[in-house]
């Protein structure tokens, strides 16, 4: 967890938090020689339309680069996590770590008295 | 990781991958009598137009139980999880958890460096 956030879900407010956008650069992260749009597309299981607008998102916070190349006289589209992308990254899977402790230490506490649970609290069926 | 999803990343596309709701959700997840609005305020530092709204959201969800009584001739409004809200919480959890994890182990492998970032993830009993 960094020091700049004293409350944890503050530092989840971040361009990762989306998840296709957690789906792109989990993959990317994998990946030091970066991944073509099309192994990205299929990876992370998105429309070309969907990839292209969190790929704009994360180009346009720094997180990724995006190289344009000619493979064979064919047109290649090739992304690089960045070293600032990927220590944002880093920071904020620090920061959802926190958050999923915290939320299973709850959850863990309060399942130690199910019969007060289950006088107190009456499902609502939607 | 529930049965439901073949992929973790759809499992977040829940009410509670918002930011301030997994914050009101963490903190009702750990109290068993329920928080009151001031309680669920001051824990979650928000506002209290911004603490109906995303306690209206999760009501409607199915999530949470709103009850509103007096003490004192004064009304007070305590909010409850429901067996509900607890299941589907603990599932989102359970999702959260297995992203988090593939995403380190992809860190792990860019940075060759195991001993330090495995060490985030703890598993998560729900």
């Amino acid at each position: 967890m960094s020091a700049k956030y004293d409350n944890p879900y503050v530092a989840l407010k971040q361009i990762f938090h989306e998840p296709n956008r957690l789906a792109i650069v989990s993959a990317l992260c994998g990946s030091i020689d970066g991944l073509t749009f099309n192994e990205l597309k299929e990876e992370c299981k998105l429309t070309d339309g969907n990839l292209s607008r969190h790929l704009k998102a994360l180009e346009e916070a720094g997180a990724i680069k995006i190289e344009k190349t000619f493979v064979r006289a064919k047109p290649r589209t090739t992304v690089f996590l960045t070293d600032q992308g990927r220590e944002s990254f880093i920071e904020y899977l620090q920061a959802l770590e926190q958050v999923l402790r915290k939320a299973a230490e709850s959850a863990v506490i309060a399942e130690k008295d199910p019969p007060r649970i289950l006088s107190w609290i009456k499902p609502v069926r939607a």
